[in-house]
């Protein structure tokens, strides 16, 4: 790993801090769905359905042509963008784009940080979450869809210890130094959705669309968006400027080709207490193929926010009580690597 | 009925034209969820799960604690709103906020429109679809869910007679003076999501929780929408100050009390081709209650786009190819309501 220099960080810190305060000029706010296809469904039995109070029954035929796998993406584009590419944001599992637009305790996520600094942003939903819809199973999505509990993320997501965790708010054990709004952690858990763990092939397929219809463009990913993010690089080297991955949980197996990602700088975000069991096996998986990238001649480097001081943030560091200040972090870096105008 | 002044909507027409090709001038983009509940579920028996490929495997407990029930919500804050209160949309049924934000040929959507014409807009995702995310079924969700076929609305939503669907596009037949951007019905199919039928309350009291939140205000509604419209405006006649229904596809019940509503301005918008049998039985339930609004003091007008010689226009009227024109008649009303600064 490479420490990114504070002096720079620093720098960029106080060039971005004026911007936050001001308005948005804004070009258009609009969205899309990409990719997926048509699947049919044969041999259901039909159904008599009424479907708003007052209203007549209505004979349902379950069966037919169904549109499936497709992704939704909303965009807002600048009037003067300071980037020079577009920034897409990709979430984590059993969650939606909304990872970037909002903290559980009503601030401004980082969508708003990043459209302050000057990026055109498109935040996504993952195939079969969200506003992408989701298709019926097992007939389309093998398996069956699994639900978060309240409780699993305070620990996986280091908030507190895993038996930390309580149905009571008030007999909830967080780690001292946590930076996540603790209090808004019901609130948090009403972004959750169902997922299935059946369909990576799918989800890979609608974001490899996405980059061919937008891209040239810096990429972000948080978690499960990880890899599907490292492999959409690998899928479309030429498309990619850079590549930011936020606590990314997986990575492209061992031979993969990471020479093909010698011209993408890859930045990894780690927040703390990643002594936990379950990060000690993902941290490594990570750095493996950030060694792979460097010795194809890459660049692929680690904001280690303990390192740097930044202590006690969780998992969902774009939600922690100082977002902001890891968000300009990444700007930094995002500024160094020459993308800013 | 009450068709309104043909010279108002041109005069408006007029004035908001230059709007249109202006950017936006930004305070905020954000999101929340609003209500729900925490729900408990026992007896369900434990899994193993890989989340993410070269993850290690997690036993997951599907019993627990869920966050079920909320409802997301996006705005765009304006830095100089031209609007005295924020503009809700609320979409119709297995569709999500979606419905406003786009045409499936990429025109910009509603969203757009009436942010030009100076609201604040909040648009939302019904509770269960969407953003909003879904519980396990049946034990939150009753029933199972709904999925629609991809022709399902090329008869429903009057884009051409339900026997002239096809699942080739070379071979749907429709309406000669269609409205619909008709090459793009597969692209329009992405934006659909399953609904189940049995959760009508859950919606209502998260629709219900954001007028709390977020009004007074206006809110516009689409279809299935329509009686969660009306119903939210009883519940808190005091927070709606006017209630715009496209198309609404169902009413309050008779006997519910109209008399609340007289102080709320209402219009009611319909497309064309409403000879269809479905929507010969729709609207007369919905004409019943203006008539009932109308009959304790309030005001209950109807937009009837052919009787103002609009032709063509579906169910998806902010879709269709004429959708900014159509927009810009809701405007002049709204502004006749001395809804605008």
């Amino acid at each position: 790993m490479r420490p990114i220099q504070a002096a720079l960080f620093g720098a960029a810190l106080l060039a971005s801090a004026p911007v936050a305060a001001q308005g948005l000029e804004v070009r258009e706010i609009g969205s899309f769905h990409v990719g997926g296809r048509t699947a049919t469904i044969e041999g259901l039995a039909p159904r008599e359905i009424v479907f708003s109070p007052g209203a007549p029954p209505m004979r349902i035929n379950p069966n037919g042509d169904f549109q499936v796998e497709q992704m939704y993406v909303q965009y807002v584009r600048l009037t003067n963008p300071r980037a020079r590419l577009p920034l897409l944001m990709w979430h984590g599992g059993g969650l939606t784009g909304v990872t970037w637009e909002t903290t559980p305790d009503g601030r401004p996520g980082w969508q708003m940080f990043f459209l302050r600094q000057g990026h055109d942003v498109y935040v996504s939903d993952a195939m079969e979450r969200g506003r992408s819809g989701w298709a019926r199973s097992p007939e389309i999505f093998a398996g069956e869809p699994v639900f978060r509990t309240l409780g699993e993320g305070w620990g996986l997501f280091r908030v507190g210890p895993a038996d930390g965790w309580h149905s009571d708010p008030a007999q909830r054990r967080a780690f001292a130094d946590s930076k996540f709004p603790l209090a808004a952690w019901n609130q948090f858990g009403k972004q959750s959705v169902p997922r299935w763990v059946t369909t990576d092939a799918q989800i890979q397929r609608a974001y490899d669309a996405l980059v061919q219809q937008v891209c040239p463009c810096v990429i972000m990913v948080h978690s499960q968006g990880g890899n599907f993010g490292f492999t959409a690089a690998l899928n479309a080297p030429d498309k990619v400027a850079a590549l930011i991955a936020v606590e990314p949980s997986g990575a492209p197996p061992v031979g993969a080709d990471a020479a093909k990602l010698k011209a993408i700088p890859h930045l990894v975000v780690w927040g703390d207490h990643m002594d936990q069991p379950f990060w000690q096996r993902i941290r490594p998986n990570i750095e493996r193929w950030q060694a792979a990238i460097r010795d194809a001649g890459g660049k692929a480097e680690t904001l280690d926010l303990p390192a740097r001081g930044l202590r006690g943030n969780s998992h969902m560091l774009m939600m922690d009580t100082n977002s902001d200040e890891v968000a300009g972090l990444v700007q930094a870096w995002i500024a160094a690597q020459g993308l800013m105008r």
